[in-house]
């Protein structure tokens, strides 16, 4: 059983009615109800909590954390940032979704400012799967199509992903690194770009599929954390067996 | 239930009775006794059977494919290599191990010489983990002891690995990339450097556990089959929503 | 003063008056017109000639080969690929340019099908800098428009390049990985997907910068050849300084 | 003719006798004069200047910036470490030298802990060359061989580096992905191990070579700066040429 904690910010859906219309309960609740049926334990945790809800407490119970975000960033405690961002590094899943390519602890993990290009338009975006081995895209067919969604466009500032599995065009003509890969520490990170808060994109199946296998690939395995520091005395050195 | 199949060359065993007391009814023999409680079904098949016992059938049913082969890697028939090779490439997954760095198949897939420095002197190997998210080091510590070993170094002649999971150091000083992940069409790959003929290392439990890990994690999954080709006609262009 | 050797097969424009129209004399001369003024030394060479221009002597001397071809990939001798992909790997530059991915020696050197989608319908090309560090895309703006090109879509079965450079977006919806590194051996290879026979890609500066920035990277550099083979005897072992 | 900043912190040297006695005029001035005849314009900074001697003015005249800091990384202004990163994404090399590793700038830039295992015991390191087609080997032979080194050993807690170029060997059995580039914005970084404050590494013209070769390949090229943010209108779509 995968203990997953799915942050939502949750400010849009109470104040924007757009947006309430298309995620009454939140895009939280909503990708709750339809990451259901995997085998995960869900819990959701939003801003307005008390410690946004990711208490130390919250988080070592966390395998995998999902993180939306986009108008409130600034207002996440850099306290809080700083135990997701441990927590990862310790071995927690971390998937960024959508805006949340701006969120603090994306930013920290990258080291890069994560900027990109960006366009309102509700433009048709095709998502093409360019690593069919993965078990990210494990199921997934040649692309996705969503038919109305924000566009984001290259270049996009991050590292280098250590692993390109999907790639987006947009129906203005550009393209984007979509889903990505990083391992820090002992943690693992998937960004995955869809989510549009007027859209109703996690609704789509593929998509919570895509999200389904990204949190099975972001478990956090059972191996021993690294040991750091000073390694005295060096090991006596013998000569070898036959020399 | 995952299909493995271990293919090893047998030639040595046969031969070579320094070989022989270490594995007296073959590394093959010898690796699927140890690999045996991890739920695999497991076959075996050696240069000596018809088709070197890698027929069209064997490798349809066979979703990993172990290899070990050294002194004979010449004796293996092109059309085996392959059709190894095409099945590789639609997703079985190939574990090579040790001088199978010389292989056909390997050498098909990586595209280079895949050659390398080595000392056989029995000197200590100390195999360390450099990348401790990954599932092939799963409940691996910080380092593998392998008391006697070939040495292999660097310049190692492959493709800079898609992940690198462990780094050799020899008691002669020199280093080695022993640990590679590369993915190949739909199927995955990896390479192992421990097991020279004349050392009980396939009995080592760490050197079985990585082994066994590598298997599930080339698992090759439930994903469509690419397509390729011509994609006549160009879609219908429209108007993206809000223009 | 770098030596390139632009290679052609130069059918299509032998025989179809449409290609002939857009290079009377043939892509490489068009090609070698274009890089004219880069400080390279550059001569062509072509299918028809004996040994198809590519002789031990030529390849001795070239550091830099950039490869059209497409029709008539067959035709090209195995003892010309194996010699091309030796000198690959002993360190000499290889640009593949559009067709060029199905080409002998890029299979070889690959160990994929390189296969991928293909539309003949004149779609714009948008090409994409994803990664601006580059010297591959050094003076290159965010994006390079081709008016009209063929559509080439993924999946394309080639390893995880390196460096992704550009991405490419089309009309139709497809995306592609239109700039990608390989090292082999001691030599790079850069793949770039624009250059339909049809069109007047080559004629297009940015292109020829891309192509030109190409070559300045993939040239050898004056590295000592890697030894491999037996390193008897190990060296003494001592003990360290101030155990 | 590349603008290079050495920046040293400069604490070591005028403490420790044993370190004063290696570096009399400090590990910044010993390599100045070793890097010297490069062609590179050369100019040094250190921890007691204003601003560490790190102005605004001072590092946007720098192209490529090369950092070794120790046991006073704590005192580095978290505001001249904003202006370091900023200047990296922004375009400028950064070469960090040995205990850099923990610097502020190298950890914001990376987002992981940056930790190691480490032992002074004056061990022998050898470096093998793991990348010989690389600007940064060039001319490097298959091993550096350093007498007396501080050890530093995996597991390294950095990301994947995008090219791993050398790997340590030290005589107590450790190894160390000791030559590691990685491209954030479009500024390129290169960390280099070796170089213990008690130890004449920076005397060594190998040790040398590689840090000037470094310096060549991170230095800015002239690519215009990315353009991020509201991409507004979305292009007018028309069909494609021949559909």
């Amino acid at each position: 059983m995968i203990n997953v904690t799915i942050w939502n910010e949750f400010v849009h859906e109470n104040i924007h009615d757009e947006v309430k219309a298309v995620y009454p309960e939140g895009i939280h609740a909503a990708l709750a109800a339809g990451l259901d049926g995997n085998g995960f334990a869900i819990t959701t945790a939003t801003l307005d909590q008390p410690e946004h809800g990711l208490t130390e407490e919250v988080l070592n119970a966390t395998d995998v954390l999902v993180w939306w975000g986009h108008m409130a960033h600034d207002q996440v405690s850099d306290e809080v940032v700083a135990r997701v961002v441990k927590r990862v590094l310790g071995g927690m899943g971390l998937i960024v979704l959508h805006s949340g390519h701006f969120s603090k602890p994306f930013k920290a993990l990258m080291g890069t400012s994560c900027d990109l290009k960006w366009r309102e338009a509700g433009e048709q975006e095709i998502i093409w799967n360019v690593n069919p081995s993965h078990p990210i895209s494990m199921g997934i067919d040649a692309k996705i199509i969503l038919e109305h969604e924000e566009m984001y466009g290259e270049f996009f500032d991050i590292p280098a992903p250590d692993e390109l599995v999907f790639i987006s065009n947009f129906e203005g003509g550009e393209v984007f690194r979509s889903g990505c890969t990083f391992r820090r520490g002992q943690g693992k990170i998937f960004y995955f770009r869809p989510g549009h808060e007027t859209f109703p994109t996690y609704y789509q199946p593929e998509i919570l599929k895509v999200i389904a296998n990204a949190i099975n690939w972001a478990y956090p395995l059972q191996t021993p954390a690294p040991v750091f520091g000073n390694m005295q005395p060096v090991r006596e050195l013998k000569p070898a067996a036959v020399l």
